[in-house]
């Protein structure tokens, strides 16, 4: 694990040297063609680098590749990286001789800060005030393997109110193959976009009139969001969960018991004052919620645990500035589930929740996961619960589980709730986006809190532990994964439109309305393209619309009460009887196949 | 019509006569074994009559039925009801005189009030303040078709700050039929209070700590959420609704422009300030946001009609003393749906939408409902939006629609909302509850206000109608409805326990975990009674618990792969392969047999 860690480091340790020299040798190439460019800053940043110029004359995405040829003949020359430290004096003096406003400026603001020494590195001709550090000579920067990518506007400092200058951003990678795959990614993520896909499938919407950050799901995303909650009903179910609604508001006293006020004040929504009533909040989770559910009733130690699930909608105050399509929302629907159990059982508990992550990101084809146990910190105190009993029972009872599951997981020390240790989901989709897809959080505090109990078998009460859970996240977050994740190709279960119907022309349309009821009838989601365009064209179309089966209907069919089936993702297609058709698609949505990858086995029928 | 509505009036009327006459007779008969009594008021009521007294020597509900016997000698007297009229002052004196400062209190309240003649009733020895009118004779009240019915204490007018009075309740009807008639649905409905059965049944909750009116739904109360609202979904997609989804809150000024704001104000909850954004509200209603999501596309009159469904919640201020069990809340779920219409598709989709109540009413065997139709006022113009054409023409296809079905309704005039005329559902279960079910608009003005419109043939921009449903109501006053109605004997596919099993003896507790895997495999909701009380007292307690279906399981069932089905609401009892038993429930679930009526059939397998 730690040697593994080492070499990590040591790999982003080369990559930074080569990205931050890359900006220097850039600099240095605009400057041949625009010898009296200022230059602002120029950092290292995860996929490459940039740079800020202030220019005379403007550049255009058509220099890039004259510049990027600039850059391989500064590469060739085997320029050395010199460090050369100056006096703060010295440092503005040469600065201001060269013209380097930006740059005086930033030095004056590190001398007021105490600094007396400034450091600076030249190649060739080219000098920058820079900390460093960078790679030996420029011959050791890989020529093929960085790409410009792109001009922007920028503003000095990020402050609209300075001077605009134009930002030069590059890729930067080790060699030719990691730079192809991260730009063929980056590719696929701009076509996959979320936004953009949402919108062209009408999946969802956000209105100004409503607000930011408020989602408004259209017909085809709630059948999206309907079918992942119906998955997660059902999943829940057989794992002996039980289903709760409860409401979105509550009286401030819940809050202040669970300590989420005033603490927790500056991310929840702003109060309700309702007459002379203590105030109303929106909820910002779940979990007091189901605890007043738990609280209910007595318990005996026999009916525990106690599974209580809901996909509880919370509310959380974003400014309206970091909001962005389904990733970041004021308002969002958590696969949350609280497990109520008692000591002897948290281990089996626990297992039995990170054996559902496995379960779902498995059938989501999400193979690329991993897991993080945040521990407390025996130094800290006063940051953790004081229950050193219950902390050290329940940090082993997690390591016992993820070691006994053999799955991939890094410890950090000193990253527990205040409540409990915890342990992170990290999933990546094909397009490369990493999400935090749950947290499970064990809690040994709010039982304490909000009194919780449980009679045991000896007659008294005892406190119950708590497992927070929500495996799929949000229906925001996890539907915008998915959308990247599938490029919006649903499969058959989840899709909006299950089957469209092809007539080859007019003459069939009675025959494809015969189908559409029939197939209705089951449930299944169908429509019949009745436009007057070409066969090709209309098959176009349902592709472009991502809709995982066609129905070709025309004379042949008509005759045998057959139809011809093509599905979105396979080029065979196949002819077979109308009542089969139905058979296949019922045998595929009830067992949730994900027929939307051409590996995918379907059921037999 | 108007026959049965005179004769209506004319059986009101007696009634009131007789319920008013009562209430004086019973006041003779306490002051016979009460001498001091001081009268405060003694008005007829819906169900009979009370009389408020101010007692020095308390009664009990012991003494009701010598009150009773009193009262039957009075009848039987037949005193006659002499009406006296006396000026203001001399009412005073006369009241004074014998003591009765509540009549005197209130008399003076009627001179300030400008009367300056105080009417009187005497029967018998018997004299009290009153307006009448009564019966011409005592002789002329039903002895047997009245009861005395419960002791209660009141505060005189209302008001917790004065006396505390003793109230006695009386029922009284025309004949002893109609009282035991009366009688017996008010023990049925005392029995089937939906907070006694929900607490009972553990439907749901409500938490101080939450707030009043705002309901935690528990396990059980879940599954008969759901499973109504997947017979909605169900129901609504086999008729071309599609489902959204919508947020619970909103900037101001969509209300501003629906006009809920500033009309509505006091029944919704106060506005949050999101730091120097616009004010946010909880939504009162759905329709704007529906209106949102038809209005983030353009739509041509091919795409019409569009049905928008969702369980929308929505949040009313309702003051807390007001609030009564699941009746009465602060959050509601509605089963709402706005359908966008083309106007010559109005008639065809309002008649979809009525015919859909029936469909629904019908399921849950509610069979005594009818309806009433609201129009607008040719006279009161201010009242309404002002288009003659749009009120006539949806006025006359909804009549028409209303008379082609032949569905008992009556017409309303001055009733319509401002921008269109409804018809209101009226339902009455078992119990004798009734219950505005649903309302259904025709709008014509939020089409204008949102300035919503499609694409005519013509190529130009036309405005939809639209139609405002909710054939179930809100979850929460139909669950009531519906737990009263079956006495919270659910039907299997609505039923939060759809088995239980029961083995004999612990010997066969091994076959009762099989079949319960292999029942919770398909999803059925199944347990198993693991005490170790008497067979007897498994059985009485799985009826108390009202779950639909028990199989019992012993030496013969283990030996020949059977069960033995026994149904809540059917004596019989029956022996069959386990794998039919499944079969069987399987295909009750599908078809949502109302098998809590012993008269249903239940489908062939």
């Amino acid at each position: 694990m730690n040697a593994e860690k080492a070499e990590r480091n040591e790999e982003e340790e080369r990559l930074y040297r080569i990205r931050h020299s890359l900006a220097h040798v850039m600099a240095q190439a605009v400057l041949q063609v625009r010898p009296n460019a200022k230059l602002a800053f120029g950092p290292p940043i995860d996929n490459g680098f940039y740079y800020d110029f202030d220019l005379e004359e403007p550049l255009s995405s058509d220099d890039l590749s004259d510049i990027e040829e600039r850059m391989r003949g500064i590469i060739k020359e085997r320029q050395q990286f010199e460090n050369i430290m100056r006096p703060a004096e010295e440092a503005i003096a040469f600065l201001e001789e060269h013209g380097e406003k930006y740059k005086v400026e930033y030095v004056k603001e590190l001398i007021q800060g105490g600094e007396s020494e400034i450091g600076f590195y030249r190649n060739g001709p080219f000098e920058d005030m820079c900390r460093g550090p960078h790679v030996e000579h420029t011959g050791q920067l890989p020529a093929k393997a960085f790409a410009l990518d792109s001009i922007a506007g920028a503003y000095w400092r990020g402050d609209e109110k300075r001077e605009q200058l134009t930002r030069i951003y590059g890729f930067a990678f080790e060699d030719k193959k990691a730079l192809k795959a991260y730009q063929e990614m980056r590719r696929l993520a701009k076509e996959r976009d979320h936004r953009k896909l949402g919108n062209e499938l009408d999946l969802f919407t956000i209105s100004d009139s409503v607000g930011p950050g408020l989602v408004l799901w259209m017909p085809n995303g709630t059948v999206i969001r309907d079918a992942l909650e119906d998955f997660a009903k059902e999943t829940e179910f057989k794992a002996g969960y039980q289903r709760v609604v409860t409401p979105h508001i509550t009286k401030e006293n819940l809050y202040l018991r669970s300590g989420h006020l005033p603490f927790y004040k500056d991310s929840m929504f702003p109060p309700m004052q309702l007459g002379d009533e203590e105030p109303y909040y929106l909820k910002p989770m779940n979990c007091p919620h189901h605890h007043m559910i738990y609280a209910a009733r007595q318990h005996s130690y026999r009916d525990l645990p106690i599974r209580l699930a809901e996909y509880g909608t919370c509310y959380r105050y974003e400014d309206s500035g970091s909001l962005a399509g389904l990733l970041r929302v004021r308002a969002l629907s958590m696969n949350d589930a609280h497990i109520y159990c008692r000591p002897d059982q948290l281990r089996e508990e626990f297992r039995a929740v990170l054996d559902m992550h496995e379960y779902y990101y498995n059938k989501f084809r999400l193979s690329d996961f991993s897991m993080r146990l945040s521990l407390h910190d025996e130094v800290n105190k006063d940051k953790y619960v004081d229950n050193p009993e219950a902390w050290t029972y329940s940090e082993n009872v997690i390591r016992e589980v993820l070691d006994e599951m053999g799955t991939r997981y890094e410890e950090v020390e000193g990253e527990a709730a205040f409540y409990g240790p915890k342990v992170d989901f990290q999933v990546r989709n094909v397009v490369g986006r990493e999400e935090t897809a749950s947290t499970n959080q064990l809690d040994f505090a709010m039982p304490e809190r909000f009194d919780l109990t449980f009679v045991g078998e000896d007659g008294k009460e005892h406190r119950p532990y708590i497992i927070h859970r929500a495996p799929l996240g949000t229906h925001e977050r996890f539907i915008a994964f998915l959308i990247e994740h599938f490029g919006g190709a649903f499969p058959t279960w989840m899709a909006p439109l299950q089957t469209r119907l092809i007539p080859v022309s007019e003459k069939f349309l009675d025959y494809a309305e015969k189908i559409k009821a029939e197939l209705e009838n089951k449930l299944i989601r169908v429509d019949i393209d009745r436009s007057d365009e070409s066969f090709n064209k209309k098959i176009r179309k349902a592709v472009t619309s991502k809709i995982p089966n066609m129905l070709i209907l025309g004379a042949n069919e008509v005759e045998n009460d057959t139809v011809t089936w093509r599905r979105y993702c396979v080029k065979e297609q196949r002819t077979l009887l109308r009542a089969e058709y139905a058979a296949h698609l019922q045998a595929m949505i009830s067992a949730r196949t994900m027929d939307n990858f051409a590996d995918e086995e379907l059921p037999e029928i």
